[in-house]
């Protein structure tokens, strides 16, 4: 069975190695994340190539989508043949924006992932004081997953309080402080990562390392 | 002088014609905006060839950054140097965030635009029961400009009174609804017109009604 964990790829030089290399780490991970540095440096091509090499992973276009209805659902036109799921922000609200791309998205047979609440700090200014009515409308437009924060576990225990069925993404595991295993035991169902794998000298024994203790979770999650 | 309009580029097919007509579009426009859909499509090779091209405009990368701060600073390290400026969500927050990536953006000599409230209706769900967040967060981190809606001009207006000094930059106008010089007699100094001009049979004569109308907005404030 695969690790629990999503592997990010946010990297701003394209070459051959990072197919390889995400690859070799899609046969270990659930799934793997393209961001948006890497699709504006590598194209449409490498989200094709991806697609072909790792066939059976989770597949997503990190778009963090941000803004009308009319860009969201161009800009999720573009990676639609390839990955299986896309990411948007809850805060630009549903009306002309987010009823727009959940339709089109639906209609792709595409999985929508909604950012719930973020890793860093600052997703305390606003993100987390707009919490109630972010779970109200993940509630309304019944996304396939949400992203919360590694970080934050009591916002995954949260979400999960109020969501049981949502899948919860879990970024923040690594280079941005929250330890391998946490978002797991707090009822996330994937831990995402990025530069502790992509950065390390060895990502596949990095992979594993990560993976063991968020595996470690889930058993003890039952 | 040219027009106080900013053309909003957003198109998902990459083709010399879009080119061709956003140079000849650039002659009268006081800048260009170029958005993740095109950026996707085209990648940098078009920025380069924009700025080439149109020297004496504002060239905008409207990646709407809404990331933490290593990825929001890795994506627009992509475009700088091609554009004159960057637009990033104020949603985000501060921390771990915004203050990073405005530190990058001043070091590297480019202007940084923040939205402050969008053009569609579900931007009242969130951004703008956050307003009065908004206003103190660009107080604190001064960027060169704002994004405020044509569509609603009341919010343009109490952005200009909160804010005196800052540039403000309103989309909506055309297709989203908004009559082309509301946002200037409101008190915004660019009105971003995209569809109605790009997607006219004869976008110089669209650019000229619009920005006539826009124009005649600014002579009359004085």
């Amino acid at each position: 069975m695969k690790y629990p964990l999503i592997v990010a790829i946010d990297e701003t030089s394209c070459s051959k190695g990072l197919l390889s290399v995400a690859s070799r780490v899609s046969e270990s991970a659930s799934g793997l994340k393209v961001g948006v540095p890497t699709l504006i440096s590598c194209g449409l091509g490498l989200l094709r190539d991806l697609r072909a090499s790792a066939r059976d992973s989770l597949l997503i276009a990190d778009l963090k989508l941000a803004d009308i209805g009319d860009v969201m659902v161009r800009t999720a036109s573009l990676v639609k043949d390839y990955v299986d799921a896309v990411i948007a922000h809850t805060f630009v609200g549903r009306a002309g924006a987010l009823d727009e791309l959940s339709e089109s998205v639906r209609r792709w047979g595409l999985k929508l992932i909604l950012v719930a609440s973020m890793s860093h700090p600052g997703s305390t200014e606003f993100y987390d004081s707009a919490f109630d009515g972010v779970i109200r409308l993940v509630r309304d437009l019944e996304p396939w997953g949400v992203v919360a924060p590694a970080t934050r576990p009591h916002v995954i225990r949260s979400i999960r309080g109020f969501l049981p069925k949502v899948k919860v993404l879990a970024p923040g595991v690594g280079a941005q402080g929250a330890e391998p295993g946490d978002a797991i035991c707090a009822g996330a169902d994937y831990e995402i990562v990025g530069r502790s794998i992509l950065g390390s000298p060895d990502p596949l024994k990095a992979l594993d390392e990560v993976g063991e203790a968020a595996s470690r979770c889930l058993t003890s999650r039952g």
